[in-house]
């Protein structure tokens, strides 16, 4: 659905997504939202991820989600466990969240809650190493995962996606003595594109690294709204 | 660089790209040549998949790979050592090959060698769950790739690479006793999106299942040219 090799028309709808992306950022800073954009590969653990977040920053901050997906709700589910505002926003045929897409959600997080109350929007994308590093939907920071499954070479292969992110966080670092994987030729090859993005092991199963990402979350996280 | 929501403009851009696939698949047939179009997320093991693949079969059969990456010739190099000719296309911020830049590489193949003399042609797409499915670049049938390690719901979320694939491998099984997975769901879930997709649990590093994919390989492929 998509992809015009028109340049020219290539540029024009990236730079309507950007016209968005910023209005969606206005309306955030307007009510003191700080808002993380989390990319990744299907599979890479966004969600797991959000899980631990959710169940460790709850008390602290008043958090809402946006969830993408193609299809379903099975992750908005998981996630609504947590007593949190869970936006769904099915892209269909889409791979990836668009600015327009996210306006609509935060629309709703508009006419269904007071939007000033909250702290921290986390907007987990659809799974998807490519397009959705070149879509901004309005985040004050792009959150990128890469799972040690998917091998050492995945940073030169797909470099969009680690040139944008802020914080990449190499995830399932429990399955890491499974797998002829080097650590430490991941993040040399995410330096190569990226030299100041911050680098952060984590394992969602074991909570290797959680304590440094919850650690980044906070310091661009300012409490605003009252907490729950 | 893409994603209209123009749904006519979508739709006239799938209906060029399929008519580019009919003729490519009108010169492959002319040639004798079977291609399959191999689809997975990032780091689900396509490349190492190949390489068991060309191991084993190049002795019966003469193959040819067209590698779908947006940067890099890693993957392309890995395979050249099998001694086959391996035609790079680096899609740069393109998520996915299509039939026009397929038309490319069989224009290539055509140039450097005689087509008539292969059997085989492995299209490597670049490491996308999504949008690889919708764009068909001439192949005679879809090869999917589910790693183990990306969990059991998506074929329900990613549902149009199931729907459309012919062959789904499901990969790494060497890491599913480190894993909270379910096999058998996993498959339910396939078999939710397709009743006919044959589907095959495979690990290229133990060789589990590799014997079932190369004879489904074996039996979609006729010698056609000459052995090399």
């Amino acid at each position: 659905m998509h992809q015009t090799y028109d340049a020219a028309l290539g540029i024009n709808l990236l730079h309507a997504n950007q016209a968005g992306a910023e209005h969606n950022r206005a309306h955030l800073d307007a009510w003191g939202i700080t808002c993380l954009n989390i990319m990744s590969s299907p599979g890479a653990g966004k969600t797991a991820l959000l899980e631990r977040t959710l169940a460790a920053l709850t008390a602290d901050f008043r958090i809402a989600v946006i969830e993408g997906d193609m299809t379903t709700e099975l992750d908005a589910d998981r996630l609504r466990q947590y007593g949190v505002p869970v936006i769904a926003i099915n892209t269909g045929r889409s791979c990836h969240l668009d600015s327009r897409m996210v306006s609509g959600g935060l629309h709703r997080l508009e006419h269904e809650y007071n939007p000033a109350e909250f702290d921290l929007l986390l907007v987990e994308n659809v799974g998807n190493l490519v397009c959705p590093a070149e879509f901004e939907v309005g985040e004050h920071a792009k959150v990128a995962l890469l799972s040690v499954t998917e091998g050492e070479d995945k940073p030169l292969k797909y470099p969009i996606m680690f040139q944008e992110a802020d914080c990449l966080l190499i995830t399932k670092m429990d399955l890491a003595p499974y797998l002829d994987v080097d650590l430490e030729r991941i993040i040399a090859n995410v330096r190569q594109m990226n030299t100041t993005v911050k680098i952060i092991p984590v394992s969602a199963k074991t909570g290797e690294g959680l304590e440094v990402w919850l650690d980044w979350v906070r310091s661009v996280t300012k409490p605003t709204g009252v907490p729950a």
